[in-house]
Protein backbone atom coordinates (compact mmCIF):
# COMPACT_ATOMS: atom_id res chain seq x y z
CA UNK A 1 0.00 0.00 0.00
CA UNK A 2 1.22 3.60 -1.19
CA UNK A 3 1.06 4.99 2.28
CA UNK A 4 2.54 8.15 1.91
CA UNK A 5 0.85 8.86 -1.38
CA UNK A 6 -2.43 8.97 0.39
CA UNK A 7 -1.57 10.82 3.41
CA UNK A 8 -0.91 13.62 0.68
CA UNK A 9 -4.76 12.47 -0.82
CA UNK A 10 -5.83 13.36 2.85
CA UNK A 11 -4.70 17.16 2.60
CA UNK A 12 -5.84 17.43 -0.98
CA UNK A 13 -9.14 16.63 -0.14
CA UNK A 14 -9.78 18.98 2.42
CA UNK A 15 -8.68 21.98 0.31
CA UNK A 16 -10.53 20.80 -2.53
CA UNK A 17 -13.95 20.78 0.00
CA UNK A 18 -12.35 24.29 0.78
CA UNK A 19 -12.50 25.71 -2.67
CA UNK A 20 -16.13 23.84 -3.07
CA UNK A 21 -17.52 25.52 -0.09
CA UNK A 22 -16.92 28.60 -1.46
CA UNK A 23 -19.33 28.29 -4.83
CA UNK A 24 -22.36 29.76 -4.83
CA UNK A 25 -23.98 26.85 -2.89
CA UNK A 26 -26.23 26.98 0.45
CA UNK A 27 -24.15 23.94 2.21
CA UNK A 28 -22.33 23.74 5.71
CA UNK A 29 -18.48 23.30 5.43
CA UNK A 30 -18.40 20.50 7.75
CA UNK A 31 -21.27 18.79 5.07
CA UNK A 32 -18.98 19.47 2.07
CA UNK A 33 -15.96 17.83 3.75
CA UNK A 34 -17.62 14.98 4.51
CA UNK A 35 -19.21 14.58 1.17
CA UNK A 36 -15.75 14.94 -0.60
CA UNK A 37 -14.48 12.69 2.07
CA UNK A 38 -16.95 10.36 1.65
CA UNK A 39 -16.95 10.25 -2.24
CA UNK A 40 -13.61 9.55 -2.14
CA UNK A 41 -14.25 6.52 0.26
CA UNK A 42 -16.19 5.24 -2.25
CA UNK A 43 -14.41 5.50 -5.03
CA UNK A 44 -11.19 4.35 -3.41
CA UNK A 45 -13.27 1.10 -3.05
CA UNK A 46 -13.54 0.40 -6.64
CA UNK A 47 -10.35 2.65 -8.54
CA UNK A 48 -7.60 0.42 -10.12
CA UNK A 49 -5.62 3.74 -10.17
CA UNK A 50 -4.95 5.64 -7.16
CA UNK A 51 -3.20 8.21 -8.47
CA UNK A 52 -6.29 9.58 -10.18
CA UNK A 53 -8.67 9.23 -7.39
CA UNK A 54 -8.06 12.63 -5.96
CA UNK A 55 -9.31 14.29 -9.19
CA UNK A 56 -12.16 11.49 -9.63
CA UNK A 57 -13.14 12.65 -6.21
CA UNK A 58 -13.28 16.16 -7.16
CA UNK A 59 -15.86 15.23 -10.36
CA UNK A 60 -17.77 13.08 -8.20
CA UNK A 61 -18.39 15.57 -5.82
CA UNK A 62 -19.44 18.51 -7.99
CA UNK A 63 -22.03 16.02 -9.03
CA UNK A 64 -23.20 15.00 -6.06
CA UNK A 65 -23.14 18.95 -4.85
CA UNK A 66 -24.90 20.02 -7.98
CA UNK A 67 -27.46 16.80 -7.20
CA UNK A 68 -28.07 18.16 -3.97
CA UNK A 69 -28.18 22.30 -4.64
CA UNK A 70 -30.79 20.64 -7.25
CA UNK A 71 -32.98 19.12 -4.75
CA UNK A 72 -32.97 22.15 -2.72
CA UNK A 73 -33.85 24.53 -5.67
CA UNK A 74 -36.47 22.46 -7.96
CA UNK A 75 -34.43 23.02 -11.16
CA UNK A 76 -36.76 23.46 -14.61
CA UNK A 77 -34.12 21.05 -16.59
CA UNK A 78 -35.60 17.50 -16.49
CA UNK A 79 -32.93 15.28 -15.03
CA UNK A 80 -32.53 11.51 -15.81
CA UNK A 81 -30.54 8.98 -13.93
CA UNK A 82 -29.32 5.57 -15.96
CA UNK A 83 -28.45 2.75 -14.13
CA UNK A 84 -26.81 -0.57 -14.81
CA UNK A 85 -24.68 -2.74 -12.38
CA UNK A 86 -20.94 -1.35 -13.16
CA UNK A 87 -21.51 2.08 -14.69
CA UNK A 88 -19.55 0.81 -17.49
CA UNK A 89 -21.43 0.33 -20.61
CA UNK A 90 -25.32 0.85 -21.08
CA UNK A 91 -25.69 3.73 -18.43
CA UNK A 92 -22.83 5.51 -19.85
CA UNK A 93 -23.77 5.09 -23.13
CA UNK A 94 -27.64 6.44 -22.59
CA UNK A 95 -26.42 9.05 -20.60
CA UNK A 96 -23.91 10.39 -23.14
CA UNK A 97 -26.26 9.82 -26.16
CA UNK A 98 -28.92 11.98 -23.85
CA UNK A 99 -26.59 14.97 -23.38
CA UNK A 100 -26.11 14.79 -27.07
CA UNK A 101 -29.60 14.10 -28.92
CA UNK A 102 -31.00 16.76 -26.09
CA UNK A 103 -28.19 19.53 -26.66
CA UNK A 104 -28.30 20.09 -23.15
CA UNK A 105 -32.00 20.79 -22.79
CA UNK A 106 -31.71 17.44 -20.05
CA UNK A 107 -29.04 16.57 -18.07
CA UNK A 108 -28.34 13.03 -17.49
CA UNK A 109 -26.21 11.12 -14.76
CA UNK A 110 -25.77 7.58 -14.43
CA UNK A 111 -24.49 5.31 -11.85
CA UNK A 112 -23.81 1.67 -11.13
CA UNK A 113 -25.01 -0.81 -8.54
CA UNK A 114 -21.45 -2.45 -8.48
CA UNK A 115 -19.09 -0.05 -10.14
CA UNK A 116 -16.39 -1.32 -12.61
CA UNK A 117 -12.54 0.44 -12.03
CA UNK A 118 -12.88 1.06 -16.08
CA UNK A 119 -15.42 2.10 -18.80
CA UNK A 120 -15.70 -0.77 -21.26
CA UNK A 121 -13.06 -0.20 -23.76
CA UNK A 122 -15.58 -0.41 -26.69
CA UNK A 123 -18.16 1.79 -24.98
CA UNK A 124 -15.28 4.63 -24.60
CA UNK A 125 -14.63 4.33 -28.17
CA UNK A 126 -18.24 5.33 -29.15
CA UNK A 127 -18.40 7.77 -25.99
CA UNK A 128 -15.94 9.50 -27.69
CA UNK A 129 -17.38 9.43 -30.96
CA UNK A 130 -20.60 10.95 -29.68
CA UNK A 131 -19.35 14.02 -27.31
CA UNK A 132 -15.86 14.26 -28.77
CA UNK A 133 -12.58 13.35 -26.72
CA UNK A 134 -12.32 15.71 -24.13
CA UNK A 135 -15.83 15.19 -22.61
CA UNK A 136 -15.72 11.44 -22.77
CA UNK A 137 -12.25 11.39 -21.19
CA UNK A 138 -14.23 12.81 -18.26
CA UNK A 139 -16.79 9.84 -17.91
CA UNK A 140 -15.98 7.16 -15.14
CA UNK A 141 -17.71 4.79 -13.21
CA UNK A 142 -19.03 5.80 -10.43
CA UNK A 143 -21.70 3.77 -7.18
CA UNK A 144 -25.63 5.05 -7.13
CA UNK A 145 -26.45 7.49 -4.20
CA UNK A 146 -28.84 8.65 -2.71
CA UNK A 147 -28.73 12.35 -3.97
CA UNK A 148 -28.55 11.35 -7.38
CA UNK A 149 -31.88 9.61 -7.19
CA UNK A 150 -33.26 12.59 -5.37
CA UNK A 151 -32.25 15.08 -7.51
CA UNK A 152 -33.50 12.79 -11.02
CA UNK A 153 -36.83 13.16 -12.45
CA UNK A 154 -36.96 10.12 -13.99
CA UNK A 155 -34.71 6.99 -13.49
CA UNK A 156 -33.88 4.44 -15.94
CA UNK A 157 -32.65 1.10 -14.45
CA UNK A 158 -30.78 -1.79 -16.98
CA UNK A 159 -30.59 -5.04 -15.42
CA UNK A 160 -29.41 -3.95 -11.99
CA UNK A 161 -32.53 -5.17 -10.14
CA UNK A 162 -33.99 -4.12 -6.96
CA UNK A 163 -30.98 -1.43 -6.00
CA UNK A 164 -33.17 2.48 -6.49
CA UNK A 165 -35.36 3.41 -3.21
CA UNK A 166 -38.72 4.73 -4.67
CA UNK A 167 -39.80 8.18 -4.53
CA UNK A 168 -43.03 9.70 -5.08
CA UNK A 169 -42.70 12.21 -7.54
CA UNK A 170 -40.38 10.01 -9.79
CA UNK A 171 -40.99 8.21 -12.67
CA UNK A 172 -39.23 4.74 -13.23
CA UNK A 173 -38.66 2.68 -16.32
CA UNK A 174 -36.59 -0.63 -16.79
CA UNK A 175 -35.11 -1.00 -20.30
CA UNK A 176 -34.17 -4.36 -21.43
CA UNK A 177 -30.40 -3.76 -23.08
CA UNK A 178 -28.09 -6.00 -23.33
CA UNK A 179 -24.93 -5.51 -21.51
CA UNK A 180 -21.93 -4.54 -23.94
CA UNK A 181 -19.58 -5.71 -21.79
CA UNK A 182 -19.95 -9.23 -23.80
CA UNK A 183 -20.59 -7.66 -26.96
CA UNK A 184 -19.00 -8.00 -30.05
CA UNK A 185 -18.09 -5.09 -32.12
CA UNK A 186 -21.38 -5.93 -34.83
CA UNK A 187 -23.52 -6.34 -31.47
CA UNK A 188 -22.18 -3.35 -29.20
CA UNK A 189 -23.33 -1.15 -33.00
CA UNK A 190 -26.65 -2.91 -31.99
CA UNK A 191 -27.05 -1.87 -28.42
CA UNK A 192 -25.68 1.23 -29.51
CA UNK A 193 -28.82 1.77 -31.99
CA UNK A 194 -31.37 0.14 -29.28
CA UNK A 195 -30.37 2.66 -26.78
CA UNK A 196 -30.35 5.60 -29.19
CA UNK A 197 -34.21 4.47 -30.27
CA UNK A 198 -34.97 4.51 -26.54
CA UNK A 199 -33.30 7.84 -25.80
CA UNK A 200 -35.07 9.48 -28.69
CA UNK A 201 -38.73 7.99 -27.18
CA UNK A 202 -37.78 9.35 -23.69
CA UNK A 203 -36.67 12.74 -25.03
CA UNK A 204 -39.89 12.60 -26.34
CA UNK A 205 -41.64 12.85 -23.13
CA UNK A 206 -39.49 14.87 -21.67
CA UNK A 207 -40.09 17.71 -24.32
CA UNK A 208 -43.94 17.24 -23.83
CA UNK A 209 -44.23 18.06 -20.38
CA UNK B 1 -39.28 -4.07 -8.99
CA UNK B 2 -41.36 -3.86 -6.18
CA UNK B 3 -42.30 -0.15 -6.28
CA UNK B 4 -44.72 0.19 -3.07
CA UNK B 5 -42.49 -1.64 -0.74
CA UNK B 6 -39.84 1.00 -1.89
CA UNK B 7 -42.17 4.07 -1.51
CA UNK B 8 -42.78 2.89 2.58
CA UNK B 9 -39.32 2.44 2.99
CA UNK B 10 -39.02 6.11 2.09
CA UNK B 11 -40.87 7.15 4.98
CA UNK B 12 -39.14 4.75 7.78
CA UNK B 13 -36.28 6.46 6.58
CA UNK B 14 -38.04 9.69 7.82
CA UNK B 15 -39.07 8.44 11.10
CA UNK B 16 -35.96 6.44 11.93
CA UNK B 17 -33.66 9.98 11.12
CA UNK B 18 -35.87 11.91 13.41
CA UNK B 19 -35.15 9.18 16.16
CA UNK B 20 -31.63 8.91 15.49
CA UNK B 21 -31.25 12.96 15.77
CA UNK B 22 -33.32 12.99 19.13
CA UNK B 23 -30.12 11.21 20.59
CA UNK B 24 -27.52 13.08 22.44
CA UNK B 25 -25.21 13.57 19.45
CA UNK B 26 -24.41 16.83 18.46
CA UNK B 27 -25.62 17.07 14.59
CA UNK B 28 -27.99 18.42 12.58
CA UNK B 29 -30.91 16.49 11.49
CA UNK B 30 -30.35 17.34 8.39
CA UNK B 31 -27.15 15.28 7.94
CA UNK B 32 -28.59 12.70 10.03
CA UNK B 33 -31.46 12.15 7.41
CA UNK B 34 -28.59 12.30 4.97
CA UNK B 35 -26.80 9.43 6.42
CA UNK B 36 -29.72 7.30 6.88
CA UNK B 37 -30.63 8.11 3.47
CA UNK B 38 -26.91 7.08 2.23
CA UNK B 39 -26.91 4.24 4.23
CA UNK B 40 -29.65 3.13 3.07
CA UNK B 41 -28.75 3.59 -0.85
CA UNK B 42 -25.31 1.87 -0.39
CA UNK B 43 -27.08 -1.05 1.31
CA UNK B 44 -29.42 -1.27 -1.38
CA UNK B 45 -26.71 -1.62 -3.64
CA UNK B 46 -25.36 -4.93 -2.42
CA UNK B 47 -28.18 -6.66 -0.70
CA UNK B 48 -30.21 -9.75 -1.44
CA UNK B 49 -32.98 -9.10 0.57
CA UNK B 50 -34.99 -5.93 0.08
CA UNK B 51 -37.30 -6.76 3.37
CA UNK B 52 -34.27 -6.60 5.59
CA UNK B 53 -33.19 -3.19 4.18
CA UNK B 54 -34.75 -1.06 6.51
CA UNK B 55 -33.33 -2.99 9.51
CA UNK B 56 -29.94 -2.98 8.06
CA UNK B 57 -29.86 0.51 7.43
CA UNK B 58 -30.57 1.11 10.88
CA UNK B 59 -28.27 -0.91 12.23
CA UNK B 60 -25.35 0.67 9.40
CA UNK B 61 -26.49 4.79 10.31
CA UNK B 62 -26.12 4.13 14.05
CA UNK B 63 -22.41 2.98 13.36
CA UNK B 64 -21.64 5.47 11.17
CA UNK B 65 -23.22 7.83 13.51
CA UNK B 66 -21.15 6.23 16.63
CA UNK B 67 -18.13 7.11 14.47
CA UNK B 68 -18.82 10.38 13.48
CA UNK B 69 -19.44 10.96 17.40
CA UNK B 70 -16.54 9.56 18.42
CA UNK B 71 -13.91 11.15 16.11
CA UNK B 72 -15.52 14.59 17.48
CA UNK B 73 -15.02 13.39 21.12
CA UNK B 74 -11.53 11.88 20.63
CA UNK B 75 -13.25 8.52 22.93
CA UNK B 76 -10.08 6.85 25.20
CA UNK B 77 -11.33 3.47 24.08
CA UNK B 78 -9.38 1.99 21.42
CA UNK B 79 -11.37 1.52 18.10
CA UNK B 80 -10.09 -1.23 15.38
CA UNK B 81 -11.46 -1.49 11.79
CA UNK B 82 -10.68 -5.09 9.95
CA UNK B 83 -10.91 -4.62 6.41
CA UNK B 84 -11.63 -6.95 3.57
CA UNK B 85 -13.11 -7.34 0.23
CA UNK B 86 -16.55 -8.49 1.07
CA UNK B 87 -16.99 -7.98 4.51
CA UNK B 88 -18.39 -11.51 5.08
CA UNK B 89 -15.76 -13.88 6.17
CA UNK B 90 -12.24 -12.90 7.55
CA UNK B 91 -13.28 -9.11 8.71
CA UNK B 92 -15.96 -10.36 10.34
CA UNK B 93 -14.41 -12.91 12.67
CA UNK B 94 -11.84 -10.77 13.81
CA UNK B 95 -14.19 -7.87 14.10
CA UNK B 96 -16.04 -11.02 16.41
CA UNK B 97 -12.91 -12.17 18.13
CA UNK B 98 -11.82 -9.17 19.23
CA UNK B 99 -15.17 -8.29 20.67
CA UNK B 100 -15.00 -11.41 22.34
CA UNK B 101 -11.27 -11.29 23.39
CA UNK B 102 -11.11 -7.99 25.03
CA UNK B 103 -14.40 -8.09 26.87
CA UNK B 104 -15.65 -4.72 25.33
CA UNK B 105 -12.15 -2.99 25.79
CA UNK B 106 -11.88 -2.79 22.70
CA UNK B 107 -14.19 -1.24 19.76
CA UNK B 108 -14.12 -3.84 16.48
CA UNK B 109 -15.96 -2.32 13.05
CA UNK B 110 -15.37 -4.28 9.80
CA UNK B 111 -16.28 -3.15 6.25
CA UNK B 112 -15.32 -4.65 2.65
CA UNK B 113 -14.05 -2.64 -0.77
CA UNK B 114 -17.22 -4.88 -2.90
CA UNK B 115 -19.50 -6.08 0.03
CA UNK B 116 -21.24 -9.79 -0.65
CA UNK B 117 -24.93 -9.73 0.44
CA UNK B 118 -24.05 -12.27 3.22
CA UNK B 119 -21.79 -13.34 5.52
CA UNK B 120 -20.29 -17.03 4.30
CA UNK B 121 -22.67 -19.42 5.84
CA UNK B 122 -19.21 -21.21 7.82
CA UNK B 123 -18.30 -18.25 8.92
CA UNK B 124 -21.96 -17.42 10.25
CA UNK B 125 -21.64 -20.75 12.61
CA UNK B 126 -18.42 -19.41 13.71
CA UNK B 127 -19.39 -16.13 14.63
CA UNK B 128 -22.30 -17.61 16.37
CA UNK B 129 -19.61 -19.92 18.46
CA UNK B 130 -17.73 -17.01 19.48
CA UNK B 131 -20.76 -14.17 20.63
CA UNK B 132 -23.99 -16.36 20.59
CA UNK B 133 -26.76 -16.30 18.29
CA UNK B 134 -28.52 -12.95 18.76
CA UNK B 135 -24.80 -10.98 18.94
CA UNK B 136 -23.84 -12.74 15.73
CA UNK B 137 -27.38 -12.13 13.98
CA UNK B 138 -26.78 -8.41 13.94
CA UNK B 139 -23.44 -9.12 11.54
CA UNK B 140 -23.94 -7.92 8.21
CA UNK B 141 -21.57 -7.28 5.22
CA UNK B 142 -21.35 -3.29 4.87
CA UNK B 143 -19.24 -0.88 2.40
CA UNK B 144 -16.28 0.78 3.97
CA UNK B 145 -17.11 4.62 4.71
CA UNK B 146 -14.79 7.50 5.69
CA UNK B 147 -16.33 7.82 9.12
CA UNK B 148 -15.16 4.70 9.96
CA UNK B 149 -11.39 5.01 8.91
CA UNK B 150 -11.35 7.84 11.18
CA UNK B 151 -12.81 6.26 14.03
CA UNK B 152 -10.50 4.04 13.73
CA UNK B 153 -6.87 3.74 15.57
CA UNK B 154 -5.79 0.78 14.10
CA UNK B 155 -7.11 -0.34 10.62
CA UNK B 156 -6.24 -3.89 9.32
CA UNK B 157 -5.92 -5.04 5.66
CA UNK B 158 -6.60 -8.38 4.82
CA UNK B 159 -6.29 -8.76 1.26
CA UNK B 160 -8.52 -5.64 0.06
CA UNK B 161 -5.45 -3.80 -1.32
CA UNK B 162 -5.03 -0.04 -1.74
CA UNK B 163 -8.97 0.95 -0.77
CA UNK B 164 -8.06 2.64 2.45
CA UNK B 165 -7.30 6.49 3.06
CA UNK B 166 -4.64 7.20 4.99
CA UNK B 167 -4.75 9.17 7.50
CA UNK B 168 -2.18 10.33 10.39
CA UNK B 169 -2.63 9.53 13.32
CA UNK B 170 -3.62 5.44 12.46
CA UNK B 171 -1.62 2.57 12.78
CA UNK B 172 -2.45 0.32 9.36
CA UNK B 173 -1.61 -3.03 9.49
CA UNK B 174 -1.58 -5.69 6.64
CA UNK B 175 -2.41 -9.32 7.76
CA UNK B 176 -2.06 -12.41 4.97
CA UNK B 177 -4.69 -14.21 6.00
CA UNK B 178 -7.01 -16.70 3.46
CA UNK B 179 -10.34 -16.41 2.18
CA UNK B 180 -12.67 -18.63 3.78
CA UNK B 181 -15.05 -18.10 0.43
CA UNK B 182 -12.99 -20.44 -0.70
CA UNK B 183 -11.77 -22.58 2.61
CA UNK B 184 -12.94 -26.40 3.44
CA UNK B 185 -14.44 -27.04 7.14
CA UNK B 186 -10.76 -27.90 8.24
CA UNK B 187 -8.95 -25.10 6.64
CA UNK B 188 -11.56 -22.86 8.11
CA UNK B 189 -10.65 -23.84 11.09
CA UNK B 190 -7.04 -23.43 10.61
CA UNK B 191 -8.35 -19.69 9.46
CA UNK B 192 -10.01 -18.78 12.60
CA UNK B 193 -7.10 -19.98 14.75
CA UNK B 194 -4.48 -17.83 12.37
CA UNK B 195 -6.95 -14.75 13.29
CA UNK B 196 -7.17 -15.16 16.77
CA UNK B 197 -3.49 -15.57 17.19
CA UNK B 198 -2.83 -12.15 15.45
CA UNK B 199 -6.15 -10.76 17.42
CA UNK B 200 -4.24 -11.66 20.58
CA UNK B 201 -0.92 -9.83 19.59
CA UNK B 202 -2.77 -6.61 18.70
CA UNK B 203 -4.65 -7.14 22.18
CA UNK B 204 -1.71 -6.89 23.24
CA UNK B 205 -0.42 -3.88 21.45
CA UNK B 206 -3.26 -2.16 22.61
CA UNK B 207 -3.31 -2.78 25.92
CA UNK B 208 0.30 -1.63 26.41
CA UNK B 209 -0.34 1.73 25.27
Amino acid sequence: MSFELHASHDEQLTRLAQELSKGSLDLSGDLVLRIVRESYASLARTASVSQHLVSLTERFAKQRLADIARHHTHSDTPQVLFLCVANAGRSQLAAALLNHLSDGAVIARSAGSAPSSEIHPGVQRMLTDIEGESRSAERFPKPLTDDAVRAADVVITMGCGDVCPILPGVRYEEWDVPDPAAASGQDLEEIREDITTRVRALLDTLSNK
